[in-house]
């Protein structure tokens, strides 16, 4: 292809590398630092920023080089894959007008704040405004693409690309199915005591077990990645060696921060081990967000929470909380950590009731789009699917619908991959053990092997193969739901002395 | 004038601003918590960013719309003024060939590193090459302006308008007339006690009195400015609600994060207290470097470290440093943050040696850029000056030549301003001590009284003004170094019992 040609593609994504790095400073800065008064001001300008990325995003003057670079047989597999996820994502929002584009921007910024306020001050109607706007500007801009599909379908494969509602139909049937009568019998059985997990927990001590143990333990590293607090964790990123996670310390949960800081320094390490070749492109990105989510989820729970972890780390968590932890031996602190009782909260949720808690959402957001649930009264539906499938109700609209951040930014189509991340991490974890001695390398301070294994088979990739083509390399098996459905039935049925 | 034009004008400040946000927020983030891998790719992506910022601040075809603006009488004196000053500022750079700015920027960044580097392995020839190639930059870039005044004086007239080196050299005589021998004299006088300021002083108890008593005293606040740890203490900005301070603490040296928070919080005030309306636009910035650090040593020295500031605030620190302090009264730290000697860090040094530090750094500059100093061996020839005025001799690099940041990144003519602020705060002081009752204000922990009268005289006007209109409409008189140099003979005379 002609050089000229090339010259203006590498120039094309450095630019849009650029903005992107800006705007994820920007972001990072907002979610921990930076004063709060400023955020008209900056927000105003980070939507400018945003348009001007969203400008060459769109550059339809780029499709042809594209096509080029993809016809061009003498170029590498990658640049050519490159060069397609490119078109794709071209040909998804060419149709948007910048204006427009723009104006979502600035009311997911101002959103944002409402929800932090609906939030602070446990009232939804001072977020449901914002709510109805955000789901009429989705519903407009999925509009613009002309597509036969369903709405909803769309937006579930922009996150999980080759979903849709009937898959994931099935899918949560499955759950419903398996797991909501697995929930009720652990419900019925003998309760774990957990409380000592709830006494007072100095967080001055929480962060010394983090800086002094757990995040060396995880092999994060304070050249390529560092930790800070927000309200809601999240993991950023720019490059290879720029990855930034957050965790939120609860006096009266010892472990809520400890996993989820294993959750986040799992996407972390997706990021951080993508080809370096990649950085600055396309291709340096998991491949999906079920695919990321699952990489969070194998190092919180399938790493995080076995005996081979806790043999490790309890010695040194119970010197830190010698007061706190003094009549709790191992098996009890790790039959805690894996108990199982209906809760609000999904980020604090057990493994057992999480996919509940997105059965639940993935229901809603069905309905938001489908036209069978309103935005009125929200909070109401939420409290009754609530009651419905896990027996309890939110005491609170905070508790309830304003506990998470995302709708605020019009991520609809996201959750339904946080249970498919879990159910691809059963699958994984059952090829690593296969391959690899992984209780081994937990006790004796390796959690690295476990990485390494996720690097080589999952991560480097980057977004070179699809989800299923890197289940199907890393597992020899196309995706299968019943690894995850077995995996809960028989730890709890284990757990809870369950006669099944 | 046409209203398009105006459109025209107000999208170009617009977008000015968001870049300019962008990169402040890249440098905190890289000053503060960046993890350093990352920069490589970070730096170029800013150097980028920086790039369309210069395009936008060099568009020549802005300048007609510019004079349109001047000349239109029916608009605001205010907006008029503002088209001044980007019509100044355009013909300043405009000739800088935008490539070679963009290699200038990337240079500024490694230099940095290099710089970083050199300070912690005490190796000035790391950040030698860098420092070389940086002055040949500069001058490049200033003789592209093809002006017949002097190179260094065009790098003084930029930092502090209307200076230039025959007004410095009278300045920094006067310094050399009366502050050297005052430093001798005090030299030999009997020595006062501040060993107690450097015992072990725990960290966190200075976080304890910073955060529950210093900046709640300070009137800093948390909606609008955040504090966060940096090597180098520094204060940046996007916008009136959001200003950002650094400082540094040391565990040998009580005061020392105490003086830098006073000192950046000055600054900070400054760029809060601007006139909102000029939010985002040239006019709200410190109309000089001097000016800037008028406002943050008048906060620093002349309130900080006065009788009153200490009545108000040392019975809190005496509580959290309980055992430290418990044999030392207030008269006795008074005297010990006062105390005199020469020392090899500017920024740790008092109020009496420090012009010295600058008029060091001011003859390096000049002779630098006037060919009769090399940048080969100059960490030498700054121990030789060191000898020369204050009578010691650095032990390292690091406690010399490489103690500031700010030659990393080509910041030359910037370090005279330093002086100059300490006596622009002389004037500014006696005015105030005539308006208000400073002391009852500081006493009463009603510093904000004394910010407000900064705010009302100074620092509202951002750069609608000069500097010397400014001093002559807050005190009457043009710009008078006596009362800076009177101001601390009288009180190192009467602090050391000088016979004068």
């Amino acid at each position: 292809m002609k050089q000229e040609d090339m010259k203006r593609y590498e120039d094309w994504k450095f630019k849009m590398s650029s903005y992107e790095m800006a705007l994820a400073i920007i972001g990072i800065d907002k979610m921990t630092v930076a004063p709060r008064d400023g955020a008209t001001y900056r927000d105003k300008r980070t939507a400018f920023l945003s348009g001007e990325l969203f400008s060459l995003e769109t550059d339809k003057t780029m499709l042809p080089i594209l096509k080029e670079i993809q016809e061009d047989e003498t170029l590498d597999f990658y640049l050519r894959k490159e060069a397609k996820l490119y078109e794709d994502s071209i040909m998804k929002i060419v149709s948007i007008p910048k204006e427009e584009y723009v104006e979502f921007c600035n009311l997911t910024d101002s959103s944002y704040e409402a929800w932090y306020k609906a939030k602070m001050t446990n009232d939804y109607s001072v977020f449901e405004p914002y709510l109805k706007k955000i789901i009429d500007y989705k519903k407009k801009f999925y509009s613009y693409r002309n597509s036969d599909k369903n709405i909803y379908d769309q937006m579930l494969d922009d996150f999980e690309p080759g979903m849709n509602q009937e898959k994931y139909d099935d899918f949560f049937d499955l759950i419903r199915i398996r797991i909501v009568p697995l929930i009720q019998d652990v419900t019925k059985a003998k309760q774990i005591d957990d409380m000592f997990l709830h006494q007072k927990f100095s967080i001055k001590k929480q962060k010394k077990f983090m800086e002094e143990r757990l995040l060396k333990y995880l092999y994060f590293n304070p050249t390529w990645g560092y930790q800070n607090e927000t309200e809601h964790p999240f993991t950023s990123w720019t490059c290879e060696n720029d990855i930034r996670v957050t965790t939120k310390y609860l006096e009266d949960d010892l472990t809520s921060a400890i996993f989820s800081t294993i959750h986040e320094t799992g996407h972390g390490w997706y990021e951080h081990n993508i080809d370096p070749r990649f950085d600055g492109t396309i291709l340096s990105n998991g491949v999906s967000s079920g695919m990321h989510e699952s990489q969070s989820r194998f190092c919180e729970n399938y790493l995080g929470r076995c005996d081979a972890f806790w043999k490790a780390n309890y010695p040194y968590l119970k010197e830190v909380f010698d007061q706190e932890l003094q009549d709790v031996d191992l098996q009890d602190f790790i039959r805690a950590i894996n108990s199982s009782a209906p809760s609000l909260i999904r980020t604090e949720a057990d493994e057992l009731t999480y996919p509940i808690h997105i059965l639940i959402r993935y229901e809603i957001e069905k309905g938001l789009f489908n036209g069978e649930i309103s935005v009125e009264g929200l909070d109401e539906t939420w409290n009754k699917m609530y009651e419905k499938y896990l027996g309890i109700t939110p005491d609170s609209a905070s508790n309830g619908i304003l506990q998470d951040v995302h709708w605020s930014d019009g991520s609809f189509g996201y959750f339904p991959t946080y249970a498919l991340g879990s159910a691809f991490a059963a699958q994984f974890y059952y090829q690593m053990s296969k391959d690899i001695d992984v209780d081994g390398a937990l006790e004796n301070d390796r959690y690295i092997d476990c990485i390494n294994w996720l690097k080589e088979n999952v991560q480097i990739h980057g977004c070179l193969y699809d989800a299923n083509t890197i289940l199907k390399k890393a597992t020899g098996k196309e995706f299968d739901p019943n690894f995850y459905l077995d995996y809960l039935a028989e730890k709890y049925t284990k757990l809870y002395n369950l006669n099944h």
